[in-house]
């Protein structure tokens, strides 16, 4: 099997993505993730372009490392400068890592029209930069900007500028499709010959979405006998974003052959996308091929029925070989499999065709229609089929809620008042919150916990808000999703109002009767 | 030039990916929008699903349509069965398109495992419901089922089932990847083999994304002679998602010179991008690529700088090509230019190198540390540089205000009291509202309004909450952005805090002093 270099850049690519930014922390946490999951490189930042890299690089020495190598990334040096003089390089040097990303130019329209300068000028600054960083004992890896466009422009030119980082001792050449629009059949033939032109060289390849050919364009090209590739976990990066390794990873080594990372490790794909994900506080795409949470979620009924029949239906790969999982979705498209599954976890003797399931699969509807969505929300599912069965008791009751806010305040501005009942016994509690929905959480919690102590055990994991319909503006419909845990199950549930308290309360509200009635 | 049919499928497997719904209104509405951009087919939905799709049906029939036709969908008849008593079928001939998508199985193992059937008696059934539609008048578009992996594993079979659809009289023979895991390199010879051996027949190619290789797939099916696309707007669909038609018609009519919609109307793309996604009520990827709101935005600071240098240096298209627009994001990566921009429309003395430049930035850093985010936001960010320029003088101050919110509750649960001042004189007022944000909105207005009676004119478009770092539960940090508009200009403003109360007052402040400083 053709080893294939991964080389993450979600940390300096990526973080050029809009709506991606990592802390320092998170930083040192995605190097982690990365390096347990087996990827070869993993790029760090520009140490010159901020504060935050610097720092990171710096703590990023004292990691232990399994497997994976950190690099820093620059810049060819300035025409006409001398690469001891310049900063970037200074700071390159000064990071400490063994690898660094060096990128230059290799369409001849950017040296003259961007660079200002003569085409030989940026040769020469290509050959000082790579072979200063490498007297200094640095591994360089030599990035050719926006190759394919210059390649289409002037072959002889693109070819100079890879020559030139070769010559000077860099050990891979990655070829950069810049402005993302370059096809597949197109990266493949020009992969080939500068694979037939450097034999034996490290070729690398890496590759944007602006076409919606990231991951096509990186499989064309270790076709062509690239046998390095540089993305990002998640895809996340400037634009369209970058080659998504979540996505060629798998489809390299699962589907063609490569050895991409160690075999068994490729089960952790799905946890890794998405700890890098929470890292960089960006929600992955549901959608994301093989680790987005709908990959293997089947809503149409037809679709349903057949791939719990036989999974390879509509399915191409079993979902836990990377480590993700199916998922059947209530809706009202779904066939009645699917809401069989949830009917006969609360009652086993219901069958598809009874009375049961017709009425619960009209209450869905309704509330789908008012805005509920029961994808990802079984524990509200359950307690909708337990009330429309008559197998729910509810454990407590509401008599009433107060919630005051008060601006300018110190401190928490929310205070929150309830009085609830269980078996006729009444109760009232009062919290102070950071916002109404945590005071109103704190003090139910605090009313309940008199009569179910266990209460305790449970915590909320995730508080989720969207605004359905936003042209009502704050008087549009909100649906929250709620994530409970009590530290080994977690469920979620939702709730729906024009008043996001309300719907916060209704969402806590099953929650928290899942709890008691199912998990304690 | 070559035609290419655009077959659009958002309504019908479109409507299958998860989170995705749609009122018949929103059915309607897309319709509508899918006609005025030129599409050729719209798949309407499955009229036997549920009543919803009847509606459609109904309802559809009396739109005055430009260019579209619409197309009902429906299986094969059941083995054995009798197509004048087949439900489906039945239902299809009522829903009285004059288009009809049948599909049925060229996958052996299917066949045997799925239908439970001998492989003649699919055939059998493709054959029998085909001419029964064509017989009653219908034009067939028969949808191969899996036929890439159909043709894998049995390649006699697979075209087998499609000659028996032609035979009965299929107007045009759809190869689809249902599973979505397809290379283009498999796709391509194999239309290949299917366009040489139906010489002159419309054949059609139908992907999905679960490789993420469904635009390029699609692709290389034209490259082999396919003259049908099947896809659906923002690539939603079941599991990954389908061929996303915003990225295939640009594809391959910007780029390779084919003829897929009238060509002044791809200016309209973006624009029905969007409509399509808010009737899907799904936030379509910022990065979608020509028509996601990052496709063109720009936040490593060499590239925003080159950009606003040559546009062509880092974008494959100039965005107004496809109606996106240009946007240069700020943030602790971004260049300086970006934000000089923003600070010349204040101050156009300011320069590159100045003091208030640099302390601008930092003040943003330190505020994007705390949770902000200004790109797409830039009220606040106008604000901001007012503030730190000693170029604002506030409109209004904020005395305190009160929120109650009282459960159970007759109609609105909120009642809000503000206090707030304009040159030394005081104000009061209260507003009832749908949660308390909406309360604190209505009175704030209200109080407001006796100073700046203008202010009727602002409405607000769109309230959106963003839960951050959401470890903390209901008392973790949120980030509220806020859409206003008063009919003819737009601005966004943002607020971060753990309290959603204070979030929603910091971004409808900068809102209303955005609007009193530079709209009114």
């Amino acid at each position: 099997m053709t080893k294939i270099k991964i080389f993450d850049s979600t940390l300096r690519d990526g973080a050029q993505g809009e709506g991606v930014s990592f802390s320092v922390e998170d930083k040192l946490a995605v190097v982690q993730y990365l390096d347990a999951l087996g990827v070869d490189y993993i790029e760090g930042g520009n140490p010159t372009s901020n504060p935050k890299d610097c720092e990171f690089f710096e703590r990023a020495c004292s990691l232990e490392l399994k497997h994976a190598k950190i690099v820093s990334f620059t810049s060819t040096h300035k025409i006409g400068g001398d690469p001891k003089q310049d900063p970037s390089l200074t700071a390159v040097l000064e990071a400490n890592t063994a690898y660094v990303s060096v990128f230059g130019k290799s369409w001849d329209m950017q040296v003259t029209d961007i660079l200002n300068a003569k085409l030989e000028q940026n040769l020469e600054i290509i050959e000082s930069t790579v072979s200063y960083l490498t007297k200094n004992g640095k591994t360089v890896f030599f990035d050719a900007e926006h190759f394919f466009d210059g390649y289409k422009a002037n072959p002889g030119y693109a070819m100079d500028s890879i020559r030139s980082a070769h010559k000077a001792g860099a050990k891979a050449l990655i070829l950069c499709d810049t402005n993302g629009a370059s096809f597949p059949f197109e990266i493949e033939p020009i992969v080939a010959e500068v694979v037939k032109a450097f034999p034996g060289v490290e070729i690398g390849i890496h590759t944007h979405n602006d076409i919606g050919m990231a991951v096509a364009g990186g499989v064309a090209a270790v076709r062509s006998g690239a046998t390095h590739i540089q993305g990002t976990f998640g895809g996340f990066g400037e634009r369209c974003g970058n080659m998504d390794l979540c996505t060629a990873i798998p489809n390299l080594q699962l589907k063609l052959g490569y050895d991409c990372i160690p075999a068994g490790n490729i089960e952790m794909l799905t946890d890794t996308a998405r700890s890098v994900a929470e890292a960089a506080n960006i929600g992955l795409d549901p959608r994301t091929p093989y680790v987005g949470t709908s990959a293997f979620a089947h809503k149409g009924g037809m679709h349903s029925d057949a791939v719990i029949k036989k999974s390879s239906s509509y399915e191409h790969i079993p979902p836990e070989a990377v480590g993700n999982s199916r998922r059947v979705l209530m809706s009202e498209v779904a066939g009645r499999s699917a809401i069989l599954l949830a009917l006969k976890n609360v009652d086993p003797s219901i069958d598809r065709g009874s009375e049961q399931t017709r009425r619960v699969l009209e209450k869905l509807k309704e509330m789908e229609h008012n805005g509920y969505e029961f994808e990802g929300a079984e524990g509200s599912l359950e307690m909708l089929i337990r009330k429309e069965l008559g197998r729910f008791t509810p454990h407590f009751g509401l008599d009433k809620f107060n919630v005051v806010v008060n601006e300018p305040s110190e401190g928490k501005s929310s205070i929150a008042a309830v009085k609830i009942y269980v078996d006729g016994e009444h109760e009232m509690s009062a919290a102070e919150g950071d916002g109404p929905v945590n005071a109103l959480d704190t003090a139910i919690r605090r009313a309940l916990g008199v009569f179910y102590p266990e209460l305790k055990k449970m915590s909320l994991a995730d508080y989720k808000v969207r605004v359905l319909g936003s042209n009502d503006g704050t008087a549009s419909k909100v649906r929250v999703l709620i994530t409970s845990t009590n530290g080994k199950k977690t469920w979620r549930t939702v709730g729906v109002s024009t008043d996001i308290i309300d719907a916060s309360w209704k969402a806590l509200t099953d929650s928290i009767e899942y709890f008691l009635s199912t998990v304690r």
